[in-house]
């Protein structure tokens, strides 16, 4: 499976000028062959634009997505916010080349007071789904810092992490090491997909990438707008698992304590 | 609280030897002012030497540590082999600057046929100890590379965490990458004792190092025989936890996947 992952600064709070970005890029991965586009963290919206986002959540932004998604024939994980009844997530989507929604990740590990106060918490710690012969597993952002959310994808037979996010300065040391560690750990590919530019008092870091089972870098942006590609192939992951058997030697007997509050 | 490190390549298989250059080396740091030293994994006899290790053990190389530590005053993590009627463990046992024994970590995830030909595997993910205001975690090599354990340490609210190692090629990667990462996401120090040199069939990798709570290099060796130093500071651990809270925001009500075998 060829995966492209879409780094942009997007058009805060500016959904139409947002899609139409989708699309153009939907376009040009479909015809480089990509079978799969991936947004960077609540991208068809904006993510720093405060209590904006509960009203644009309002529309129909799934339908779009999968509108967009269908006219290219690829699939596309989306970055958007998501209602449900009073609360609103943010999520993740995954919609496939039909514009079919095979399933939605909501970021279950909150950053600060830029989340908190607009978003509530899912209650799944990863989200699972195969596409084609690929396991996918989807988390958002925070949630890939946290060892224990890669390690349950992985646990889960997942071949490749999928994390849209919003990193932003100071933290350029998730893009730059964490997640090369969170690939080698697992023995997984990793497609980490950021936003850049300035966003409301944010100063992204770009710096995605894709990292392959053995902490390899396969695709790396700096700054600026740009789609990475990269080949996922379930064959390497069940290979470097073999090879370097973190999965087996784990001791789950004992890690109780990691369940406790 | 200041440590010193021993990066050593050591005399596989000669206990005496490898006494007389742990003196050296506790004379040399003690000078220095440390209050503690670290040696690599298994330092005291040699890492891969085989059936060997069985033999040595029998000897009460813990006294001889102890000795070494209480003659300068210094509390000392060595390595060692450690016999508990049929089983011979892996060990790391820290003694006091008087050379009472104060804890003991056994290896719990073992590494390949190196480790299970000749050890049992300890049954504690961690190893806490509390020296003058620091709590130290004991760990042993591969297991730091398990994020569980880690998480462990700093959970049960370890300010340091001590590993010697026995890190060979290919996987230079854990020193130069993996290190930083266990001490950035759980915001604790990290010393990784690693040895050097050749062993047997191991070439190892050296690269020795000190990481701070925010993933910051304190100190770090190429190859070569070192004495490293570091400053060990509770507050700076509690400071940065607050500043990168990953510890508070974890959702250990989503982990318990992780405890299945």
């Amino acid at each position: 499976m060829q995966i492209a992952c879409l780094q942009a600064a997007g058009t805060p709070g500016d959904v139409e000028a947002n899609l139409a970005a989708l699309d153009a890029a939907c376009a040009e991965a479909a015809a480089h062959g990509a079978d799969l586009l991936v947004t960077d963290e609540m991208f068809v919206t904006g993510y720093d634009i405060g209590e904006l986002v509960h009203e644009l959540a309002r529309e129909d932004l799934l339908a779009r997505v999968a509108e967009i998604a269908r006219r290219h024939a690829i699939a596309v994980v989306a970055g958007l916010p998501e209602l449900d009844g009073a609360a609103c997530y943010n999520t993740a989507a995954l919609v496939g080349p039909d514009g079919a929604l095979l399933a939605r990740h909501r970021k279950a590990h909150l950053f600060g007071a830029l989340d908190r106060a607009v978003f509530a918490a899912g209650d799944e710690l990863v989200t699972l789904v195969d596409l084609a012969d690929v396991r996918i597993a989807l988390l958002i952002c925070y949630d890939v810092e946290f060892p224990e959310s890669v390690r349950a994808a992985a646990a889960g037979g997942a071949h490749v992490v999928l994390v849209p996010t919003a990193q932003m300065e100071p933290f350029g040391f998730v893009a730059d090491q964490l997640i090369r560690v969170r690939a080698w750990e697992n023995q997984v590919y990793v497609a980490y997909v950021n936003h850049d530019g300035r966003e409301g008092s944010l100063e992204y870091v770009g710096s995605s990438s894709v990292v392959g089972p053995s902490g390899e870098v396969l695709a790396a942006a700096g700054h600026g707008d740009v789609l990475l590609y990269a080949s996922i192939d379930p064959a390497v992951v069940a290979e470097q698992q073999e090879a370097n058997p973190y999965l087996a030697d784990r001791r789950p007997e004992l890690y109780g304590g990691l369940t406790r509050p």
